[in-house]
């Protein structure tokens, strides 16, 4: 689908401002998306004007509360490479079918019509990608004119396509590294202290996360000992019996499990309960569940760590591979918009393993949209318990290189913006439900 | 007390055999103090033939079970400097008395006779010190000359006379960093998702590390916006009322906690119930507390996430400052001994907080034996929630700098060492208990 990019009668285009949105769970690279998109805009002030970005992301659409990026500096911008989080605020807010609420979309539009805007990058997961692809029919229905472009991110690397995701880079490196530091710890204490360790991982349906754990160690001495994927139903006895084989033969072991871990009968080991807004099971403490498991039946002492939001956060420690690609994508997105396409997201294209090499590619949205990408059964060794070489094949360059932000007085430098909000131009509310 | 160093018929000091053993929990540091006594020692080979270190530490003393490190590279060596946890292992166990278990210590003595270990290196906290110290006392009474130094080691910075702890200042950096880097995580989702985020660090006794976070921000509206010290007794009213305010201000709240902060009566916030080889209560789960607390009295959405292990072994953040003094104090242990020091533990001396200053010191054994260095009451805000100035102008300058280790592949290159054994002298075996 070309873009409805409105010609003016001299035969060039019109000028138009673009809107960027946050999406879902943020990432360590997130803002070097953001960072990607405003760089490239400001290259191509021939067709984008001014980016606003929505201020706790498509909320800041609805509610009309946006922040007008021009007004940052070219430092703080530049600045936004380094900074994990959301820099202008994310959202978890999906929106709903266009005729379940068509009201949501159609204000989307007002608001887009008032600021003149012509130009919807979406960054996020597969729920945002199906936003931008309403956006983007609801746009050719209204004869309005937006091109929609959405830019991929996600820790959970679930998106479909896209060799990976930009985000999930970096939580690999952090995990595996965590990984690799915390079983040295054990290993030295397992005699008198210590012997299984459990590391709690995000992932809640896809063992991405889990999985960059095995990058740790490659001989089975190693540490991680023991993987514990959601694709995988968990298997008691068979976990019991290699916890104890390997406290057995290593003194220690070294559990790592994603929060998504299922019973066979496919309840999450650690439901709590309640729901997001998404309406996902809001889910936490698998590592507790596992660590008295093993107390009660094994006996060891144990000890367990949940990262939680400190992997995805954890900028200091970014893959280098994953903050160009972040980056890369943003700069794609605004290349592909005022190149003339529509309704499309950059992705990443793997060219060769090692040394790695990748390219940028396109998909249209509606082929990404509210697709997950589990792990392969070929990733997963035939026990279940551990990461094949062919999953370590995709997964090593991903976590390649380093790229330290700057630091002051000990702590990293990240940057904060201006953050001057657009005027409002629209006089109805919108209240949301 | 000066050291008994035997001299020979020439009037020069005989060649001894050195004893070095890790205790206690590991950090991501200590290896760099064993770095520091090695690389030592290897220029002072007229005085110390070998060094041996002890598998598994003091254990490894009393069943003769060694490492001859003079096996190990140069290069392995210095590797030892950015390399986290225990090289030789390390024990949670603590000899007891001298009157109540004297078959361990003249077991000691017996294997140092066997090897002809003039010296005893022994890397931990306040416990060990009172170990050093017990055996420099026995060295005496039986007319067997030991050279006992201590050289300080804890995360927990509860060590007495020294100005700070090798150890600490990393644990202190990466709960810094960590806690800015979460915030920035909660602070773009707090809309729409996480309201209140908690991160429980170690400390059972000391708030040294949960202090430490405190660094991460410098305004009220900066995270943590609450500290729970141990220090502190909990008082659940204030607590919550301050989360509420907090999330009316700022939208969202960030709450780092102690493991071992207390209910009013004495009793920890999570008492798992059992008790480590010290006999200290055996801790975790703090987080997971406040936050049901959170959520059933004020209905915040929340998130948690327990560093555990991987604050402590976190070497790819280390504090330049820590490792530096980490192996300052190794070196100076080494430089005390051929001096004829004994029963002695080099020290920290701070000169000047800014531009921070220090100077290696000495302390005796006896000084630092078995006392606890608490948080003072002036480093805590008068409500009990966050550090005072007093508090950030001492921590400060021990998280700076950073001292990245090698990478390969992504990850961390982390050494191993051959361990060569060193043979057994001795027809007994010793039983531990």
């Amino acid at each position: 689908m070309r873009s409805n990019n409105v010609r003016n009668c001299l035969g060039g285009f019109v000028r138009k401002n673009a809107f960027y949105a946050q999406s879902g769970g943020v990432t360590a690279v997130i803002n070097a998306s953001a960072c990607g998109v405003l760089e490239a805009a400001r290259e191509h002030r021939e067709k984008i004007a001014r980016v606003y970005a929505g201020k706790n992301g498509i909320l800041g659409a609805l509610t009309e509360d946006m922040i007008d990026t021009s007004a940052e500096s070219r430092r703080t911008i530049a600045g936004l490479r380094h900074t994990p989080g959301g820099a202008f605020g994310s959202a978890r807010y999906k929106l709903k079918g266009l005729h379940e609420n068509k009201a949501e979309y159609e204000r989307l539009i007002e608001v887009f019509k008032a600021h003149d805007i012509g130009y919807f990058f979406y960054n996020g997961g597969g729920d945002s990608m199906d936003t931008a692809y309403k956006v983007s029919q609801l746009s050719r229905r209204l004869k309005f004119p937006i091109t929609c472009i959405g830019i991929p991110k996600t820790v959970d690397n679930d998106l479909a396509i896209t060799d990976c995701c930009p985000g999930f880079g970096s939580v690999a490196k952090y995990v595996a590294v965590s990984t690799r530091e915390a079983a040295l710890d054990v290993a030295s204490m397992a005699r008198t202290s210590t012997r299984v360790f459990i590391l709690e991982v995000m992932g809640r349906h896809a063992g991405w996360i889990a999985a960059a754990a095995g990058l740790a160690g490659s001989q089975p001495k190693d540490a991680p000992h023991i993987i514990l994927f959601p694709e995988i139903p968990f298997d008691e006895t068979a976990f019991l019996a290699r916890v104890k084989d390997c406290v057995s033969r290593y003194e220690y072991c070294v559990v790592v499990v994603s929060e998504g871990t299922r019973h066979p009968d496919g309840r999450f080991l650690a439901e709590a309960g309640s729901r997001d807004a998404f309406g996902h099971a809001q889910l936490g403490g698998v590592a507790a569940t596992i660590a008295a498991l093993v107390r009660a039946k094994l006996g060891y002492k144990f000890h367990y760590a949940i990262a939680d939001y400190l992997q995805r956060a954890a900028r200091h420690i970014a893959s280098k591979v994953d903050v160009e690609q972040a980056y890369a994508m943003g700069r794609a997105a605004v290349e592909l918009a005022v190149a003339g396409e529509n309704a499309v997201m950059p992705t990443i294209v793997r060219k060769a393993d090692r040394p790695y090499r990748w390219a940028v590619g396109k998909v249209s949205l509606n082929r990404v949209a509210n697709r997950e990408k589990l792990l392969p059964r070929n990733f997963i060794s035939r026990d279940g318990f551990a990461i094949t070489a062919a999953c370590r094949r995709y997964l090593a360059p991903l976590i390649s290189g380093e790229d330290y932000p700057p630091y002051r007085d000990g702590l990293p430098d990240y940057v904060a913006l201006r953050g001057r909000p657009v005027a409002k131009r629209l006089e109805s509310e919108f209240v949301l439900k």
